[in-house]
This record gives structure tokens, C-alpha cells and sequence, in this order.
């Protein structure tokens, strides 16, 4: 077993070699990738097998049907990874370019982050993607996936290194760690001088420890209590499809809405739509209904569990919706401040005012005007992917593609100037 | 007294108003805190005099010069916050907008970062420098001086909360933490909720104290061990001018050069060359010499004291340069990944090669050919200012100017997209 110190020793010494990586190598690298993921897809199989075997009765059937790979999602995968490598190289850019009055040409240009960490949970495919999105932005990267679906992310990186290795390129550039204790993770956070960035993925225990913890660079990710404000001019019409969209269409993810704030003036006739839309249509239509957490205002007009102490303050992940009634769009803002993880928040409304008003107060990563919260997607903003969704203000903000894995450096060229 | 707990509520306050400043405001509040210094310069000279009585057994006499304050002085921190007023606005520049094919506008807009806290030392023009910075920029700034200067920050920040108001703004966009004791940088530490960047300017101590216990977001700032790689073709006068530029003009500053690394094929001529423009000819002008720290090798070529075990890992910030004989470049590189600590670095060659391999491996936040690496400087580098000069690779390297203040939202519209 390669303990976690000689991981990190051998992804500093592949390191040196990123600085001076060109394009063409990298995209070989990931064509690479591609090729042995596809051609390795027995192996991982077989492994994914063992994995599955061993959890089958200690996680739950969606976290199962998570972990289970199939030919077409090893396919999938290896798509996946050449769409990555089709994507326009992130380094190199130059960011801005000034020629000084003494003749200095100062250059701010793109350059890798350097060692990546990313600690995740049970999903094998992102093993494959954040690997390349690491090695298409010429980082060096160290992943550390959940205990549950650790032979497959071994059998998947083993194939990776096959590729790269085969392009030319060092297999250190992408790193497993296979300790899948809690000290591996607590290592990472640890590792100054051998991480430049931790990105922790996965639920608010781990990213509230990496907070906390970590001594190395590190972006929070993935927690999102969004709210949606349905402000008096709304179109009930698009209101009701955005909300339902934005609350059910997928609820586990981290850009669905977990709050419903509703202008007063609206409130009285929309939540008895809302209701309907929601709960009666849904169960009639043989769909999972939506369960409200009614602030005493909203309790007041339609039917449904109140809220308890903590309900405007839970990423639910669930068919669950807190509602409150406001005033208007000032104190719908300061709810959002007080309230929200900075995710994504939506006004719905058909004053420009408060359109501006809302945009310009709500400090989250992504705020919409009449638009479902959930296109906070690296894909859906167009970046071609992502490798998580940052809520904090430093470095990256909302979802983080390839851009976003790089840092930049001052290159400033002379011919003898001193100061 | 405030304490530093009441201290962070006011800035929470405070930030409700900073997303909708106009330039407008800002730069009257800005008028009106250089208007305010000049007036209360006698009240602010007052408290000088006594930080300066209190302190004169207790610091150096250099110290004691940085924390004198002059009617020059302060008519020069006037202007220097009437310089910031003039700089364009960071906030609301639109970094990207792109119109996605289902009609979706996205915008990435600049945006103030909140809260942002500042630990300085005893230089009294500090307090308004940054405070200008951070108001420029949209932000509320806690400034947290050395205890020595505090009487004259105390007077500083009354005169600068009194143009604010003046200017109809709320004076708590700036705030003074009244506690000098290290509790209080504690607190700042730890405020989550509170701080949204903390920077940290001042010692190496005080930097690794932030960097291992702060658990809000944290930059790095002002370590330099800077190096000079003088390549087997540098031209020898321009190589003597620049490194004695880099490493006497100013040797107590971050960015003066405290290593150099020469090419074994250079090194026989050079070194002689060298002592005597260091050390020879500056002590006939009476000047403060400079005393070498030699590797072995350099050691056999020229007179001087040989370098001890840390001489290669120390900010001597003195008249101090350690020489080190190398063998080409990519030993150059190797040593610098190895020592230095990612500031400022510079080749000196008249290689094109050679400079494009040092300017892509070196890794620091400012990479020179042929040019001193005193230029590292918001000034310098034309960004008008700067508060600090990052060592670290998330969100801002280098110089920080008013940009680097900033971060971004995106800005989401539609007309009832859903995903």
C-alpha cells in the first residue's frame, strides 16, 4: 500500500514537469484516458462488482445506484474525459498585458494551481472527471473518493495512469490515496507545501471540517439553501413552473430551492395555486407531492406543516419547502443574508426595480431574475463543465471550470531597468 | 471601549448598504476622509507625539521613524487617499456575458467581498491606506495596527469616520480594533459569519499564526526570500547594476533580493566582479557594505563568510545575500522551487531560451527577465496601489490593488427558463 505521505512526496515530484506542459501533450494524455477506461471496462466492472457486494446492505438503494457502473457508464466516462480535452487549453492566457514607462512589458498570465486534493464521496465516475479536468488545466491531482467505492476508483485510476503513461506523460500527475480513513482526509488538510488547493465535495460535515481544519488553501463547495422570492408582480404562471421546477426536478442537488419567500401581497391568492400545483396535481398525477414548512403567515392562507426552528436554515435535499411570507423585496433580501449558504437565489418578479434592487443586494454566487435556480451548473453556464460549485467569495465563485483551476503569474520582462 | 465582538456586529451592519454604493459616494467619502485628515492633522500629531513618547525606549530607532507622524505626512496620506478616489471603479466591471442558447443572460459582474479585516503593524499611514483601499472598493474594512501606533490609528480613524459621515455614509465602513492585545487578532481569526477575508501584513510570525488558526478566508502576504539566477550569459554590468538595485536600495522591503544563484561557467569572473561592486567600491563611498553568505563553491572563488545550515531559507532583510554556484538553469529552478518563497524571482541571460524555460518553471507570483525585483509593487506594476503583496496562488498573486479587492456573482436573467 502507497501511504498517503509517499503520495503526496510523488505528487510534488511530478509537479515539476506541469509548468512546461503544452496542449497537445495534455490532450494526448486525456485521449489517452479515454482509450484504457474503455479498454480496462472488464476490470473496473469486476471491481464495481466487489464494491456493490460489500455495501449492498449498508447504504442506502440510491447511494447503490450511484456507486453501480455499467458498460455505458464506463462509456459515458470516457466520453466524458474527451469532451474535457476538446475544451480550449486554460493555460497560458494571457489576463492582461501593460507596457510600463520605463519599458517594463508586465504580463499576467494563466498558469496551473500546482497539487490538487479532492476528497469526494462514493460516485466512481467522479474519478475519471476530476482527473480530467485537473490534467486539462495542468494540475497535478490527488483524489481521495469514499471507502464505498474505493476498488473501483483504484481500478479506475489505474487505467487513467495507463493512458497517461502511454501519452508520455508521468502516471504520478493523478494520485489515489488508499488510505479511506478519516486520517487520509485530515492528512490532506495538513499538507502544506504539498497542496496547493483542497477542494472538499461531499456534505456539510466534511466541508465544515475542512474549514475548520485545513491548514492548506481550500474552497467550500456544494452547500446550497437557495431560495426562490415570488414578488408581488410575479406571473403566477411562470412562478408556479419555476418553483416546481427548481424544487422538484432533482432535489437531492445543491442548486434545488429549499425556501419559498412569497410577497404578501401575492401570497393570499399564489400559495392556494402553489398548493395545488405542488401537492394535488403532483399526488394526481402519481408524482412525489411537495411538503411544506409554513411560516405562521403563510399557515395562515394554506394548509401544511408548520415550520420548526431550524426549517429556513436546512438544505432539506428532499421534497421539502420552506415557505415564509414577506413584506417586500427588503426584507425578502435580508432573509436571503441572513439565511442563505450563498448559492443561488431567484426573484421572480416583473419590476425592473426590483429585479435591480434583488441582483444587486443578494451577495450569492449566482442570482437569478424569473429563472429556475437549478441551471447553477458549470454545463448549463456554458464553462463545458465543472469540478464543484464554490460558496465561498475567494479565488472561484458558483460553479468552477477549467478557468477556475488555474492561478496567474507576473511575468515582467526588461533589459536592465533597476529601481 | 468597543469590544471587537461589538466591533464585527457594526461592520455586519454596515455591509447592508456596500452592494448598492454608487462611484459617486464612495469617492465623496473618500473626499471628505482626506478633507478630515487634514483637518484634525493637530489632533492626530497630539496622539503621535504620545505613541511616540510611549515607545521610544521600546523600539528601534527605525521603528520609531516609520511611527512618526509629520503635518507632511499627513498631508501626504491626504493625497494618497485622494489618488485612490481617482482610480476607476473595481466594482460592477462586467468579467464575461454570454447569452446561452435557451435565452439565459449570464453575467459575471464585479462585486465588493464584504468584511474585510487588516492586521498591520506600527506604520500610523497604513491606517488610511487601507482604508481608502477597502472603501474604494466597495468594502467595510476593520483595521487592526501594531499597539504602539495605536493612539495615532485612534485619531486617524475618527478623522476618517468624520469625512465618511460627512459624506452621508455609514461611518461604521470603518472600524479600529481598540484591543492591541493578541486576543483580539484572535478573534478576527476566527469570525466566521463576521470577516469575509482576512489579510494578514506584518511578520513571518504573525502570517504562520493566520495560516494555521484562522478559519475564515485568509491571504498571504509580504514574505520575500527573492532570488536572482545570473545565467551563464547575463551581461555583467547590467547583472552588477540589478543586483545591487535588488538587493541595497532598499533591503528591509519584501521584494528586495536576498539570494543569488550564478552559472558555474559565470561565477569565476563574476563573483570578483561582484565583491567588488558590493563591498569594495561601496565601502570606499561610504556605503553599508554587503556581506556575503557562500555556498562552497562560491566560496572558492571569492572572499567572504561561509552560509550556515538556514542561510538559504532566511529573509535576511539586511545587507545580506547568499550566493549559491549552480549549474545551469534548471538547478536554478530546482533550488528556487526547493527555497524560496514564491514572491519575486528573476533570471538575468541573454538567452531567449533560457528566459522562456525560467519565466514558465518558476513558480512565484512575479518572474523577471533582466529587470529587478524591486518593482514588485502595486505602484510599479501600475495598478495605482496596492494593500499587500499575496505569496499564495488562490484568488490574487502579487500585488493587490482594487481589483483584487473584489470578487464576482453572477448575474442570471430570464423569462422563466426551467431545467
Amino acid at each position: 500500500m502507497t501511504t498517503t505521505k509517499e503520495l503526496l512526496e510523488r505528487a510534488k515530484k511530478a509537479k515539476a514537469c506541469i509548468y512546461t506542459l503544452t496542449e497537445e501533450k495534455k490532450n494526448a494524455a486525456l485521449a489517452g484516458m479515454a482509450e484504457a477506461l474503455t479498454e480496462n471496462a472488464e476490470e473496473i466492472l469486476a471491481a464495481n462488482l466487489l464494491d456493490l457486494e460489500a455495501a449492498k446492505d449498508r447504504i442506502s438503494p440510491v447511494m447503490l445506484d450511484r456507486l453501480r457502473l455499467t458498460p455505458e457508464r464506463i462509456a459515458s466516462m470516457a466520453q466524458g474525459i474527451r469532451e474535457v480535452a476538446a475544451l480550449p487549453d486554460p493555460v497560458g492566457r494571457v489576463l492582461d498585458r501593460r507596457i510600463r514607462p520605463n519599458g517594463l512589458t508586465i504580463e499576467k498570465r494563466a498558469v496551473p494551481i500546482g497539487v490538487i486534493a479532492i476528497i469526494y464521496e462514493s460516485r466512481p465516475n467522479v474519478t475519471s472527471d476530476a482527473a480530467a479536468l485537473a490534467l486539462k488545466s495542468g494540475n497535478v491531482c490527488i483524489l481521495r473518493g469514499g471507502k464505498e467505492a474505493f476498488r473501483s476508483a483504484r481500478a479506475i485510476v489505474k487505467a487513467l495512469k495507463t493512458g497517461i503513461e502511454r501519452a508520455g506523460l508521468d502516471p504520478d500527475l493523478v494520485g489515489l490515496v488508499e488510505d479511506t480513513t478519516r486520517e487520509s482526509a485530515n492528512e490532506l488538510m495538513h499538507a502544506n507545501g504539498y497542496v496547493d488547493l483542497l477542494i472538499p465535495r461531499g456534505g456539510a460535515s466534511l466541508i465544515r471540517a475542512c474549514v475548520e481544519n485545513a491548514t492548506v488553501p481550500c474552497i467550500q463547495t456544494g452547500q446550497g439553501i437557495c431560495h426562490i422570492f415570488a414578488d408581488e408582480t410575479a406571473d403566477p404562471g411562470m412562478a408556479l413552473d419555476i418553483i416546481e421546477n427548481a424544487k422538484t426536478s432533482r432535489p437531492s442537488v445543491c442548486n434545488a430551492c429549499e425556501v419559498l419567500l412569497v410577497h404578501e401581497a401575492l401570497a393570499p391568492s399564489f400559495l392556494l395555486l402553489l398548493k395545488k400545483r405542488l401537492v394535488d396535481d403532483r399526488i394526481a398525477a402519481g408524482k412525489m407531492p411537495v411538503s411544506f414548512r409554513l411560516d405562521p403567515k403563510a399557515a395562515e392562507i394554506v394548509e401544511g406543516e408548520k415550520a420548526g426552528e431550524n426549517d429556513f436554515d436546512t438544505e432539506f435535499l428532499d421534497y421539502i419547502l420552506a415557505v415564509r411570507v414577506v413584506k417586500d423585496v427588503r426584507e425578502a433580501v435580508a432573509h436571503i443574508a441572513a439565511h442563505s449558504t450563498a448559492h443561488s437565489e431567484a426573484i421572480l418578479t416583473r419590476s425592473e426595480e426590483n429585479a435591480a434592487f434583488f441582483t444587486a443586494s443578494v451577495d450569492s454566487a449566482a442570482v437569478y431574475v424569473n429563472a429556475s435556480t437549478r441551471f447553477t451548473d458549470g454545463g448549463e453556464f456554458g464553462l463545458g463543465c465543472e469540478m464543484g460549485i464554490s460558496t465561498q467569495k475567494l479565488h472561484a465563485r458558483g460553479p468552477m471550470g477549467l478557468n477556475e483551476l488555474t492561478t496567474y503569474r507576473y511575468i515582467i520582462t526588461g533589459n536592465g531597468q533597476i529601481r
